[in-house]
């Protein structure tokens, strides 16, 4: 069988650098479209293809990160934080021309450690983003063990030295914690999410030290992110001795559905409950009135942890790196209290 | 130099699909073993050899589908179809153990067909899901030329064999025409999104064609999904001398925007103008009055396309399937024509 046709073959036969017909056969920028369209048609021509192997040997990168998601998919399909932090990633991985290996498991964490074993194992990826901390989270010593690059959306926890993309939750919290009590809340309800997440830990606990420290009392429950959820909670406040004069949820489902609950049961938003939500999102803006929100910019968050991760696998240390402070969106469903 | 042999020619002069010949040349089991030797006769006789030792050392099992997407990564964050339909994808890969390899390129289709080009030789995947077909689409012919397992979300195309998963764009446009038309409506406006989709021209074909039928007038304008896009249709649309009484829009950004820009322009929905879109959505039920809309299940088409490749590359000839029949939801935005 014929020797295969190397990059170096292409280059001299057209008479361009190795590096563009590089860029030209990785979907690369940096190479003008009709030589892209000379190297595509030679490589073609000549049986060219990259193969994995010899990428190893020669020391190259893979070039695909992984990310693996222990998580219903019900959840997954109306879950805009996440579409617009996966956004934020593929907009990195767009500019290198990497791509991403993605699973979505189910509520499986042990599959998901058996998914980076698998796919390091193999050579399909270079490295991982952990997403969804979990309390007791048994992927960052698995991470370790095996060997794999990644980086932790979450953190810093103490004996753990993975890179990890930092958001101040505390900080968060006090941002419309401290709104409320500008507008004279003294008693404040929070529908967090599930609390088997690290980042529900650390916004009840925001909640709970902002409200302290400004004299305010807090009654919370546990939700799941879904409208179901904040209805249910909406009810149960409201048939309390001293109901809370404003409601803080912890995603845009849950404001919409409790906003709309408010409304059904006769009650004004803002004249007599405010209400404020965790991320901003299109629906946040849809409702009337619109809701105050806290906006975090989560295509820059999925940004960050993909070339954080990059920066990893090309052999810096990078970490701990936080994420750009949240913003409070002061809209019409926030305003003094009776 | 003659053109090589692909995996495409070896199944056309056999008479079998290109996933039995897939098989026989990469030692996987699912094809008979008179078929392997057969395919394996013809291709030393054809010049073929494999393209990359890649598959080779992966070992048989890839279990990973591709799906690559020359967009946008600014649609990308705000597609609400797309992430449904991911999650459908998901929701059947799941089940199977599968990995699905995600990129997103850019408005660049041929960097598209380069990435299947190079997931497929270095034994990354085992088929693709084709999504956002677009007029005169050069990766039907090149999915073919590259012997990769491909199942299109749209068509069916003459001359062009990949199953399809094919959506009734004429039934489904009949279904908003015809609902407006029973209000008494006659004149009305569409505003498409890009028509370089194929489905947006079938949607605008049967805009057209319903409307005809009904006896009814149509304006129209091509937008690119986005709010201001509404927003500027709406006002162009009714500084004409005769404007029309309801306004059909191709998403729920747009449809939300539209609704949202009538009232600030002091206009009475549903009283003076109707609104109805293309594709129900958290926010089409959050805006005040709740949107008329198209339910289109795009968590059971993305099951679907998945279950669809899935055959296709277990060996089975799935040909055309059909989506299921979308839903007219009968909302607050619609009502008799003045």
């Amino acid at each position: 069988m014929a020797a295969k046709a190397t990059m170096a073959d292409i280059a001299r036969q057209l008479g361009i650098s190795r590096a563009a017909v590089s860029y030209a056969l990785n979907g690369q920028p940096g190479v003008a479209a009709d030589t892209r369209e000379r190297v595509l048609e030679l490589a073609v021509e000549l049986g060219w293809h990259p193969s994995a192997n010899a990428r190893a040997l020669m020391g190259s990168d893979i070039q695909v990160i992984g990310l693996a998601l222990s998580r219903p998919t019900a959840t997954f399909a109306v879950d805009s934080f996440f579409f617009e932090f996966l956004a934020g990633v593929e907009s990195v991985l767009v500019e290198r021309g990497w791509s991403l290996l993605l699973r979505v498991i189910g509520d499986a964490p042990d599959v998901e450690i058996e998914t980076y074993r698998r796919w390091w194992g193999e050579g399909r990826i270079d490295g991982v983003i952990l997403v969804d901390e979990r309390h007791h989270d048994a992927r960052l010593a698995a991470v370790e063990e095996i060997g794999l690059p990644a980086v932790l959306c979450g953190g810093p926890r103490k004996g753990i030295d993975l890179p990890c993309v930092w958001t101040d939750q505390a900080g968060d919290a006090a941002l419309l914690v401290d709104h409320l009590a500008d507008l004279g809340h003294r008693r404040i309800a929070h529908v967090s999410g599930p609390r088997e997440f690290v980042h529900e830990r650390g916004r009840q606990r925001g909640v709970r030290t902002a409200a302290a420290r400004r004299g305010m009392s807090v009654v919370s429950v546990e939700g799941n992110y879904a409208p179901e959820d904040a209805r249910a909670a909406v009810r149960r406040f409201l048939s309390e001795a001293e109901p809370p004069t404003a409601f803080i949820f912890s995603n845009d489902h849950m404001s919409v559905a409790g906003l709309k609950m408010l409304r059904e049961l006769g009650r004004s938003v803002p004249d007599e409950f405010s209400v404020v939500g965790w991320d901003d999102s299109p629906l946040t803006q849809a409702v009337d009135p619109e809701l105050t929100a806290l906006y975090r910019n989560n295509q820059a968050y999925g940004r960050q942890a993909a070339e954080t991760l990059l920066d990893l696998v090309s052999g810096k240390q990078p970490g701990l790196v936080p994420v750009a402070r949240s913003q409070l969106r002061e809209r019409a469903s926030s305003g003094p209290a009776r």
